[in-house]
C-alpha cells in the first residue's frame, strides 16, 4: 500500500502515520517528494484495510498494490487450471466447450426436444433453468424441482451433462443431485453465502460476472468458492450495465483476454445474455472465440416465439446447427491458422 | 405495450402481429404512420412478456407502457404508507428518523459506546452490521450471531430499536428475534429469494437500492416483499456504480422526489455508503433532507481510526452529535420555513 | 509515481525500469515488498507520461500520485477564487446566484417578458441560448447572432448581466461583444482549441461539466482556461451520464463540496438539465444549496408550453418566482442556522 | 410518437393532449387501454419536439417512435455506401482496411519510420497526429502545421493515404490540404460546427464515436455531416466510458453488426485506444473482424517506449507485422470459410 500525503502535510502528520502503520505490525517507508511526501507500507501479506490511515489528518489517499484475491491469480498459481465436468473440459488447450439450451425449463417435451437440437448439433452440455431470477414478482418464477427432473431426464437421454442455476442455499443439494455443474448467476456474484456453500459443496461452478462487477470484484468472488476448497470455477462474462441501451447489456469481450492473462481459472462468454438480439448472437459468439474464450453459453429453444423467457435471444435447433458449424470451422482454423 | 413494425414491414407481417396479440388472448389496434405502422396492445391487466412479439419478422421494437410493479406504485395506491418500526414511523408527515451506528458490530464495549453516543446525540434508530458483505473473503467477515446479541444488548441499555442486515435465508429467524428491523443489502437487491422470505416474515425491512439498479428494478424488488402481504418496507438510496471513481458512489439524490412522486413507501438516504468520505457525510445528509428523505442512515463509531471496517466514512460520537443539532435545525427550518 | 513490478519480476527488470526512470531525469526509489517490488518516482514537478515505463517487461501498472491540473488546484492557490461579473459576484462568502431564463432564445419579446419575470423574481443573472448545440441536425439550431441582440436588450432592460453558450471560435468576438460571460457546454468541455481561446479572451466563463467527465478531467478542462491566464471560470455541475434512465442526467450533487475542498474555483448547479423534469426542480436547487454551491442555472421560460427546446424542463414565471421566495428563505436560513 | 396518459387521467386532459398534438399539424389517436389511455401521434414526418405534449396535465410520459437521422439510417437508403479514399476502399463486400501509424507525429524520421514499416507489412493507410486532445494543457499537444507536413511526406513517400485528426474549422483548410482523410475524435463527436463545416468540405471523414454517446447519438453526429451532403463518412467504435477500470475504455463490439443493420456506412474498429494496452490489440483487432468490421485502425511506433503519447498502447513494426500476417489469414478465412 502507499499512503499519500498532503502538499501541506507537516512533520508531526506524516509522524503519527508512520506510527500508525508500525501499531498495525507492518513497516512503513517515507518517500519523500520535490511536493509532497508519500509512505510505501511493507510487510503485508495480503490486502490492507486502510480505514484507519485514510482518517489520519494530512492523508490525500491511500493506493492499495495488493489485490483482495489471490487464490485465484496467475501470479501465485500460474498453471492453467482445467475444469472437468462429467468429461468435459474447460480450459487452455482444451477445445471451447458449447453449452446450449433453453433459457428456462417449460416442460418434458420442450426440454427433450431442446436436448436433442443442442445434441446433434453438436454441443457439449446442456442448460436450461429451474429456478429463475425475474425483475417482477408477477413474471414466471421457473418450474422449480420439476424442472430440474426435465433437465436432469434430458441430459441422460442425450448423453450430455447438464448446468442450471442455482439461487438459495437451501436448492443447493437438490440442485447438485439434478446437475451436472452449479450456476451463480449475474445478481448472485456478491452473494457471498451463497459462493462460500456452492464453494463447500465440491461442485463444478458456472459462475456469471455480476452486471456492474468490475474484473477485480469478479475475481474476489471466485476467491470465496476457491477459499472453501473448490477450484472448478468457470468463469462467465455475460455484459455489463452501461448507459448504451441499444443492446441488453454491453458485451465485455476484452475482459476474455485480461481474465487469461489475470486468472488461471476458464472464462466463457453468454453472447445471449450480453446482448439480447437473437440476430446478434452468432456474430458475438465468433469473436468471443477469438478473443480467447474457453467456451460459450447459448440460449436455444425449440420454438423462441413460444419462449416464456427470453425468446427474443433465443436461437431454434435448425439456426443454431448452423452456427455449430460455422464455429466448429472456426475453431479448427484457430487452432492451426 | 406498443409494437413498433419496420419502415418496409409489409401487410403480411402485419397481419401476423395482429394475430400473435390475439393469440395472447390480447386486442391488438394498428395506428398506421406516414413511415411506419405501430400496433398498440390492450387489455393487459399488467406487464405483457413480449419475447413472441420481438421475434417476428418485419417488428423493429416494442415498448412497454406497463410496468413490472403494482402493489408499491403511488399510482394505485395514493396514499403514503407509515412504517412503523417499535414505536419510530418513516413516512410523509413524519420527523424524519436518524438512524445511525457502526458499520460492524467488533465488541460488547464498542456496541454501549456507539449506542449511548446516538442515543445522547438524538438518533431514533441503532444500526450495527453482524453478518458483513466483503468484496473478498480475506477481509473481517462479521461476528454473527454473537454480534446481534451485543447488537440487541446495546439496543435495551439505550431504549433504540435496531436494524441490522439478514444476508441468507437460513439466518432469518435468529435476526428477526434480536432486531426490530431487517436490512436488505445493496447486493442482495435482487437475491429474490431472500426478497420474498423477508416478506413473509412479516418484519419492517430496510431495502437498499442494489448498486447499478434502475428505479423500476429497485421498485420491482419491493414489490417482491408487499407481494407477499408485508408492506413494511422503508427504501434506502445508497449511491450508485457510475464512471466517476472521486466518491465512492454516485448519491443519485433525485431519485428521492421521484420514488416520493412514484412510490408510497418510505425512502431513506445513505450518505455514508454513497460517498465513502467523511467529510462528505454531513453535507450530503443535509441535501437528502432537503430532497425530501424520511430519514438518514449514518455511520458513527466510537474510534474510527480503529474501525474494523468503512473507518474512513464514520463519524465519531462529537462529530455525529455536532451533525444532530445541525440537522434538527434544517428540519425544524423545512417543516415551518 | 508510483510503479508496481510484477511478484515475478527478476532484478534485471527492476534495473531497466530504474534505468528508465533516471532516463527521464527523475529519481527512482525502489521499495522491496513482500510480495512484490514498487519504485517510488520522485523529482517531478507534475504529471509524468508514464508510457514508456508500462511498456518495460516485469511492470504491472503505474500509479500516479500527481494530477493533470496545478492552477484551478486548493492545493496551490488556497484562498478561494471570486468571479466577478459586471456586478455579481460569485464564490466563497457571496450570496449564491441565481441565473435565469429560457433554454433557447426564440424572439424579442419572449426574451423581453422572460427577462422581466426573471429580474422581479429576484434572479441576478440573466441566461438564454443563441446558438443550440442538438443531438440531429434536423431539430432547431437556435437564432444565432439575432439571438444574441435580443438577449443583450433584454440584459440591459432588466439591469441583469446576460451569460451565453459559445459554440465554436468564430463566434468568440461576437458573443464577447453581446454578453457578459460566455458558456461552454457540457458537449464542449473537452474542445480544447475552444478552451484556449475562450482563455485568451479574458472574459469570465461558465464552464458545464460533460456528460461523462471525471472530476479531474473537469478541473482539467477548467486548468486549460486558466493557463492562458484568465482565471474568471465559474464551474457547472448538470448531471452525468449513468445507466440510470428515469432523470435525463444524474445530478452528482457530492462534487459540489468536493469541488470546494480541491479547487478554488466556484462551483454552480443545474438542475434543469440534470434532471430534465420541471417537477424536480426546486427540490433538487434547494438541495444544491445546501450541498455548497455558489449558485444555480435554471430554465424559465414565460410559456413552457410552447418553448421550441425542452420546454419540459422549464419553470413558468409564477413558478419561478415561488422557487425564489423559497430559495431566498432557505439561504438567509443557511447562512445564520 | 406515442403518449402515454396516467392513471387517473380524466377526459378533459386528454382532450387538452388530443388538441395539443393538432395544433402542432399532426393527427392524434387515442388508445384506450384497461389501466390507462395512450395516443398514437400520426404524420410526422420526422423526429417530434414533445416539450410542449409532455407539460401537459395528465400526461406520464411520451415514446418516441422516429429517430433524430433519417440520411443515415439503412431504412431509407438499404444499399451499402462504399467510401473511397485516394483509392483505398471501406464497406460491405470490400476487403478490411488496415489503417497503422503512430499516436503523434514527433519527428520527420520517426513518420518516415512508422510510414514504412506499415507499409511493408501491408497496411493500406496511414495515420498520425498533428493536433492531439489531451486531458491536462501541461501535456505534449503535438506538432501542429510542421508534423501535417512529416505525415503528407511520409504519406507520399510510402504511397499510403494519410489520415490525420482536425480540432477546429480554423485548421479544416490546411488538415485538407495535407491530408486524404480528416478525422473527428471522440471528444469531438457532438462539436456540432465542426461536424458541420467536415461535411461542407467533402473530404472523407473518419468520425469516432464519443466516450459516452449512445449508438443514436453516434448516427446524429454523422448525420450532421452527411446532411450538408458529404456522404464519404467512416465510422469507428474506440470504446466506451464505463464503471469498468482495467481496459482504458470499454470496447463495445456488439454495435458494429447493430451498425451494419442499422446503417448503410461503414464502421471500423480502434482497438488500441478501447483498451490502452498493447498485449489486448491483437486479440481484440482479430475479433473486431470477426464481428463484421470495415477495417481497423492500430497504433504503430518504431519505439514504443520512447513514445510521446499513448506508448504503452501502440505496437512496434515488428509486432505489428506479426499482426498483419495473423490478420490476413483471418479474413481470408472469413472470406472463404
Amino acid at each position: 500500500m502507499l499512503i499519500v500525503m498532503h502538499h501541506h502535510a507537516n512533520q508531526a502528520q506524516i509522524d503519527l502515520v508512520l506510527a500508525a502503520v508500525e501499531a498495525m505490525g507492518l513497516k512503513a517507508e517515507p518517500i519523500p517528494g520535490s511536493l509532497r511526501t508519500a509512505i510505501g507500507v511493507l510487510g503485508n501479506q495480503g490486502y490492507v484495510d486502510d480505514s484507519t490511515i485514510r482518517t489520519l489528518p494530512g492523508v490525500r489517499e491511500t493506493i492499495h498494490v495488493s489485490k483482495p484475491y489471490k487464490l485465484v491469480s496467475r501470479d501465485f498459481h500460474p498453471a492453467a487450471t482445467i475444469v472437468e465436468v462429467a468429461g468435459v473440459r474447460f480450459g487452455d488447450g482444451e477445445r471451447p466447450v458449447m453449452i446450449a439450451g433453453p433459457c428456462s425449463i417449460e416442460t418434458e417435451s420442450q426440454m427433450l426436444a431442446a436436448a436433442e437440437q443442442v445434441k446433434t448439433a453438436g454441443a457439449q452440455m446442456l442448460r436450461g433453468g429451474a429456478f429463475k431470477p425475474r425483475t417482477g414478482p408477477h413474471s414466471f418464477q421457473g418450474l422449480g424441482i420439476e424442472g430440474l427432473k426435465y433437465l436432469q431426464q434430458a441430459g441422460q437421454v442425450s448423453g450430455l451433462p447438464v448446468v442450471t442455476e442455482v439461487m438459495r442455499i437451501e436448492q443447493l443439494e437438490v440442485v447438485c443431485r439434478h446437475a451436472d455443474m452449479l450456476q451463480v448467476g449475474a445478481r448472485n456474484m456478491q452473494n457471498f453465502d451463497l459462493l462460500k456453500e456452492v464453494g463447500r459443496s465440491g461442485h463444478p461452478v458456472l459462475l456469471k460476472r455480476g452486471m456492474s462487477a468490475t474484473l477485480e470484484e469478479f475475481l474476489a468472488a471466485a476467491e470465496y468458492i476457491v477459499a472453501e476448497g473448490n477450484n472448478r470455477v468457470v468463469l462467465c462474462e455475460r455484459g455489463i450495465r452501461t448507459f448504451e441501451k441499444a443492446t441488453r447489456n454491453t458485451l465485455d469481450l476484452s475482459v476474455v483476454p485480461l481474465i487469461c492473462e489475470m486468472s488461471h481459472l476458464p472464462i466463457i462468454v453468454d453472447p445471449s445474455h450480453a446482448t439480447g438480439k437473437r440476430a446478434l448472437v452468432p456474430v458475438m459468439s465468433k469473436a468471443a472465440l477469438v478473443a480467447g474464450a474457453h467456451g460459450l453459453m447459448v440460449e436455444v429453444h425449440p420454438d423462441p416465439a413460444k419462449a416464456l423467457c427470453d425468446g427474443a435471444q433465443s436461437l431454434d435447433g435448425g439456426s443454431f446447427a448452423g452456427l455449430m458449424t460455422e464455429l466448429n470451422g472456426l475453431i479448427d482454423y484457430l487452432k492451426t491458422g
